[in-house]
């Protein structure tokens, strides 16, 4: 039995109403993805998902992957599903065709990503963690290291992991100490790594480890880090795969959610030093790992709002099924759904509006990576790459924070059942729990935003967007239900112009000052664009259902449903908007106040 | 190892200052309370929960309770730390002193079981639903149920509990089943409970079951409802224990967090009907039970604020201790502790606002209850008592969602390191989930509040309350820090008193759209109710400083930290009001808006 079926309607919809897929198509490349293949791909995505994926969630969660003689062994049906995964070739979809890939836009990667990890963010883990390792080699590989390890990378035969954090390193990542010492034409690497996703498991035949290391003599910090690939068995030069490399699984951690995912501390070198090849040139591993976190950001905010959607489907069933109580101001009559009471309604719209907005987000997001990488004026892709990086820490932190929330009211709409680890709903609290912590915490992304996006070019991306924002609000709305959800998104819209220049001011004299209201300007500017989204996605919704162009096949209940989803976030979740610019412009100066003596 | 210390100097702040204890103190009943035996009580409490509770948390985490052959056996170690908890007399505090109890004041019994929480929430919940059952006997019980129970619940030594819930019984009491048949002076009680907590165990030597059930022929819902003590060992004539009671536990919950504390499926009359003794009169069940109910609401939202307070000192020590990057602006230099990033610190800061926040308001709720029961002056009794009737719901839910933010800020702040188990930041986690769920949803609190405190009274003792708000803000500030700690305050009062009269009014026309805004109306009242007790506890800290009368014996440090944190609550989490007071009077139109066949 399966209980999460993917919103193919909604994603439809947020792809060619937002973030304008046909459009996409159009790009030299993305030939393609025609509407036949688009509707294909979603729909047999959706199948795996509900049929395979989202039975296994429970599964995992329970037997968790465990660490046996050195093997780490996954839970019931996951080699089985990790094999039909790759013969699907759904871990190819948006790479190189030179290397096994299917070209197709990263927008409906992004999409069919989402459904792998409302389905099972455990096992959709590992095809994320192979993908930023692709993208790495594409970009930055040698050409015989592309040659020897993308096309398994691309068709799943082999998975992929990054390698980062030790236990002093977290997210100082410059303070690693692991060191790789020249062998000849390659690298002996010791050291420990913690945190590594997918780090040994049962389903791949080989494990592509990069790996952060530092030469001897390399400068200190993150000047002096490079990147290496260490395979777990080596590969020999005819591309079959030899000896096992000096490398292990010590430990899983036992963790707090996604327990099917395996989190290794891998030891590398107990043996003399497992052997590495240097990816591009020496110091310039951060650089290139920037390339993997960039990408593994963006899908991180998609897990965010995927494992949205599933508390939210879950919720709803449970609410549409639970009888309990009378019609609010009726005092005898039958029994009615809890779905009918106001204040469950108003839990379920919360996490139906959240869930919408960030996919809407997200999948515009996917569309800059597209535009930048493909359009044919060099304008244009310049100014995608810039809402790319605006929107990647964006995207990341606020998708997830959303999905926390989200999961919890799940919770909360269980009542005493939700607390029951059987009823499936706590899983998805705890499973959500990670997204704000890994890949950069959400307060890395915020100081991220703060000083590589908004104080590196004066707020230049920023206010395009904003200015963008605000262009095609101005268009929207008039006499009928859209004008006031344009009209609140406008004014938010104000709001956020305000508090970045606030921002850029503050930050110019006083980085520190700037840093304490990073967080909550993070926040805001995800709302806004939320809001912003809505109600474009209002809009169009009303075009269509007046009759408009038709671009699409959207039914009259679905449109119907979207206009209120939009008319619900500008009342109830855009005004935290304000209370988030009050953090950043009367709260950074409080927050700095303090002592840390007086903690 | 203990992780925990009693924030004494904040609690006897936040007593004297803010709750009145001193005037508590002085009324009838109540001279025991001396300031020696306050503070004696204090430390004494303090040293039990950090020295033999607190370091049971984690066990009772990992170990749980387990149901094996009909016997339930708590964690290591908890039956010795029960037993020294009964020794100690902890559980008598605040009953009457005719049986056993101590005559101390609520407000007291209030700050020490906030310790008990916070050092073990799951063994703390024990004594919590004993406190339930003698309550309730005390109120109702026959003179004959008071000496037979009384005693040993109050000692301790026999435990009591609430059976209200049934599978298809949760929120919608009314709906149980369970069947109670006469039998000469005695009842036949037969059928199933769920979520009784700690129904079975082996820490006392009786577990006193307060039954709700249903008697032939009563009417249906919750007039029909009828209350009885089931003893698990029946009580023989002279006061000995006899033969087991008719009832058994059949399973326990496998639950998200508090897994010490056993939530037992209890099967009633399996072997022809469980001896129970009624309490009062047949049919008056509900009304009994709502004695124990808003009591046990009181100190779960104490819960939320305990859960708080732990969660906060262990990432306090975690962000003071563990290093990672540099002072923000300096790319070389030493490592700093990441409590000097001003990320870390707003959580940090976040997470001690609100704590000391909701424990002002439990508190001062606290302080109500006692001048209700005590005050000599019959028209200051009904004011206190309309006051702690308003509080209630909103401490029981406004301090869980707050407990619920800091547990969750304390995973994050640990980083990766916080989704790990071993670390316990996730445990906090896991356990004040359930906080916002039992003894009532928080939105069955917001319908309380609602329907039977503002509507019922047509706002009169809400509007007395902001009443008061407005006054003593006026009486504040000035020149120095607190003027604008107080203005802020005063605003957001004012947007509170400006949504309850739409809220009144609202209600008038249509239950269903005022139901619609509830929830956010009374997390509104939360913020408001804590922005004014951080602001006189801000103007209470500036006068002893200021070297105005001293009454206690505040270090100068911890008297500037109260009003540095009282502005980082004015200006960061404030704002959020206004967000609430939105989604009240814009937001609930738009709720209702959606069809339910459009989820």
């Amino acid at each position: 039995m399966s209980d999460y079926t993917a919103p193919v309607e909604d994603m439809r919809f947020a792809l060619r109403e937002l973030a304008g897929l046909d459009e996409i198509a159009a790009l030299p490349g993305y030939e393609d993805a025609s509407p036949d293949v688009v509707d294909a791909v979603l729909s047999e995505a959706a199948r795996l998902a509900s049929e395979v994926l989202a039975s296994l969630n429970s599964v995992g969660d329970r037997e968790a992957s465990v660490l046996e003689n050195g093997i780490v062994r996954t839970p019931r049906g996951f080699r089985e599903a990790y094999a039909r995964f790759v013969e699907g070739g759904w871990g190819s979809l948006p790479f190189d065709p030179d290397h096994g890939g299917q070209g197709l836009p990263w927008t409906l990667a992004v999409t069919v990503q989402e459904m792998w990890n409302s389905a099972n963010l455990s096992f959709a883990l590992a095809p994320l963690l192979t993908q930023g390792a692709v993208e790495l080699l594409q970009t930055h590989g040698s050409p015989a290291q592309k040659a020897t390890y993308l096309p398994k990378l691309i068709a799943g035969t082999w998975s992929g992991t990054m390698n980062l954090t030790e236990p002093q390193a977290g997210s100082d990542v410059g303070a690693l100490k692991t060191r790789a010492v020249r062998d000849g034409d390659r690298y002996r690497i010791t050291g420990q790594k913690i945190f590594v996703t997918w780090g040994e498991h049962d389903c791949a035949h080989n494990v592509v480890h990069m790996v952060l290391a530092r030469t001897p003599g390399a400068p200190d910090g993150t000047r002096g880090i490079s990147l290496f690939i260490v395979p777990k068995v080596l590969v020999m030069d005819d591309g079959t795969l030899g000896p096992r490399n000096d490398l292990r699984c010590v430990s899983l951690e036992q963790k707090l959610g996604i327990h099917a995912s395996p989190t290794c501390v891998m030891a590398y070198g107990d043996s003399g030093g497992a052997e590495g090849y240097l990816v591009g040139e020496e110091n310039r591993g951060m650089e290139y790992m920037f390339t993997m976190m960039n990408n593994a950001r963006l899908s991180v905010g998609v897990q965010g709002l995927a494992i949205g959607e599933r508390a939210y489907q879950r919720a709803r069933a449970f609410a549409n099924e639970r009888v309990q109580g009378r019609a609010i101001g009726s005092r005898g009559g039958p029994g009615v759904a809890i779905a009918e009471h106001p204040d469950v309604r108003r839990m379920l719209m919360t996490m139906k509006a959240n869930t919408e907005a960030a996919r809407a987000l997200a999948y515009c997001a996917a569309a800059a990576l597209d535009r930048a990488k493909r359009h044919p004026d060099k304008a244009e892709r310049a100014k995608a790459q810039a809402r790319i990086d605006l929107l990647t820490p964006v995207v990341k932190a606020w998708a997830t924070d959303c999905g926390c929330e989200t999961a919890s009211l799940g919770v909360q709409i269980h009542g005493g059942m939700g607390f029951i680890e059987e009823t499936g709903a706590a899983q998805y609290y705890r499973d959500a729990r990670i997204l704000p912590i890994y890949e950069g915490t959400n307060g890395i992304q915020a100081l991220d935003l703060l000083t590589r996006k908004l104080l590196r070019d004066w707020g230049a991306a920023a206010k395009a967007m904003i200015g963008e924002m605000q262009e095609t609000l101005a268009l929207i709305g008039g006499e009928d239900a859209t004008g006031p959800i344009a009209a609140a998104a406008a004014q938010a819209s104000g709001t956020l112009a305000e508090v970045t220049d606030w921002l850029l001011e503050a930050g110019a004299r006083d980085l520190r000052r700037a840093a304490a209201g990073a967080s909550p300007y993070l926040r805001l500017f995800g709302y806004v664009a939320g809001g912003w989204l809505m109600a474009r996605a209002a809009a169009a919704a009303r075009r269509r259902l007046t009759g408009g162009p038709q671009t699409g096949h959207a039914s009259r209940g679905f449109l119907e449903a979207k206009i209120a989803t939009a008319r619900f976030y500008a009342d109830n979740i855009l005004p935290r908007a304000a209370a988030e610019a009050a953090a950043v412009t009367r709260g950074a100066d409080s927050t700095l106040a303090f002592d840390s003596t007086q903690f």
